[in-house]
């Protein structure tokens, strides 16, 4: 039995391959892995990796985090640049038992240690992206929009299980801003024993409610993780509506020891994608007049 | 009805200026920033701020959050060279809707714009302290030691409750590297509705547990500030040592809504101050034999 589970629909690509991996007894941290390169390579998805979205400055600015459920070991890095695959540093820093959270230069650092590729992250697309978004904002427009970072859980056969997440975070955001991508307990926690889960959105608002750990302690207290993830969006949702009069974009992703698997929003659609060893699913979590719910194709059994 | 708790005998002086802030109507958010702010311009203490332990580098980097309970705004700088009060910097971001989270050369812009001063960090006494350090390790003695953030959580008459935390991190950590202390959920919590932590020791393994959180999450459930910080370090310890044989230092302090207080650890002897419109107290909190224990001195009313 094993299973994994991606967010946004960009996932696809990287579920299958990491699918096919789970199933010839490839471990759940290394299937992250494999899920999560699939869609920091493609420059077609503008808000991770390679194109994704520059920062105020015009540079791309990358964050990823690993978690190894079996240990609790954490991985992190922010705020890396010239790198395609940050999600490497972080896997490589769960290794250690100091320094496992890097910023900035120091997490740059330890990528030319590991002898990453220095490489140019700006594609031509991005960098017009960028230099329209200029332009709009000098005309008014609010800066920040574009926030889909992938975020990955999966469960192997021997029931290891791991978490992942990589983004390049909020188009336009400030210099060495960071959401909760990179930020244990709130974009990403996992423990073996009982489940994972993830979070994407506006980073500043999903870690009011260090999202992602809650979603798992809910599942620890005995909710499925359908249950969890919508308790915990509900509950955060209204919390912030109440205290700050309005809640930013949440969208998470759980998955438990057993492979059930969950998913919740409160915007109108967040689509998400799970492979398991009975089928590949494209799923969407939808928030409507105050009700989740759901919509699941099994698109092939594996 | 006010409080305000800190980490580590370091606080005292910070406390009983907080304490009088508070007593004169001060807000919970403005008092963490006076008590810590004392503790970082004090180079006595070589763990946060002015004087604080450099990295392996030889340069003093500091990390500093601010958590308002209110709205759960949360400001947060890593990496952060140059200015002897990273919180300050952690305490503007509150202000802002996006960007709440600074790492490295942004936070240092931040600063800029906020016209703070930049100042040599390098005592001379940290200098000498890590030149032998140097040698020591060359030596072959474990690099990392010394650990000791400032943290602190308060309530105000108003009963608006704020976490502030503040440190140099781990003496000769890796450049770049965070712990615990500027990540929301494992070095801080605050919920004006339930209560605050905070939590100092080793960065890499509280962030396992998001130990912070974990303490209100438990203070919501009905326990006590006291009974709450015992449960969650005990369970985290038990785990870590259950996973992976050890568990790195761990240390907590919480206070409640009622201005109820807590602090728990796993090493011998946790020292902690505490001010309310009753007392000023000086606590310990020890763990022998696989038991919490607590011996609290209250040195004169305020």
């Amino acid at each position: 039995m094993w299973g994994i589970i991606g967010t946004w629909a960009m996932a696809e690509e990287g579920i299958k391959k990491a699918g096919h991996f789970l199933s010839n007894h490839g471990s759940a941290m290394d299937a992250c892995e494999v899920c999560v390169r699939e869609v920091e390579k493609n420059p077609a998805f503008t808000s991770v990796g390679y194109g994704g979205l520059p920062n105020e400055k015009g540079r791309v600015s990358l964050d990823a985090a690993a978690m190894d459920g079996n240990t609790l070991q954490i991985g992190s890095v922010m705020g890396v640049e010239d790198f395609k695959h940050p999600s490497a540093i972080a896997k490589d820093l769960l290794n250690y038992r100091f320094n496992n959270v890097l910023v900035g230069k120091g997490a740059k650092i330890h990528g030319l240690k590991m002898n990453l590729k220095e490489e140019n992250l700006l594609t031509e697309a991005s960098k017009e992206a960028w230099l329209n978004h200029v332009h709009a904002v000098e005309q008014g427009l609010s800066p920040y929009d574009g926030h889909d970072t992938v975020c990955t859980v999966a469960v192997d056969v021997n029931q290891a299980m791991a978490a992942m997440t990589s983004t390049s975070g909020l188009f336009f955001k400030a210099e060495g801003r960071v959401g909760d991508a990179p930020l244990p307990g709130s974009g990403f926690y996992v423990d073996s024993e009982i489940g994972g889960a993830a979070a994407t959105g506006l980073g500043e608002d999903i870690m009011k409610g260090i999202l992602s750990y809650e979603i798992v302690r809910l599942m620890s207290d005995g909710l499925n993780p359908q249950d969890a993830c919508e308790r915990a969006v509900t509950n955060l949702h209204e919390k912030l509506t109440r205290k700050n009069k309005k809640a930013g974009d949440l969208s998470v992703i759980a998955m438990n020891h057993k492979v059930e698997f969950g998913a919740a929003t409160n915007i109108d659609t967040f689509p998400f994608v799970v492979a398991t060893d009975q089928h590949l699913m494209r799923g969407k979590a939808h928030f409507r007049a105050s009700k989740h719910s759901q919509e699941i194709v099994c698109t092939k059994l594996l």
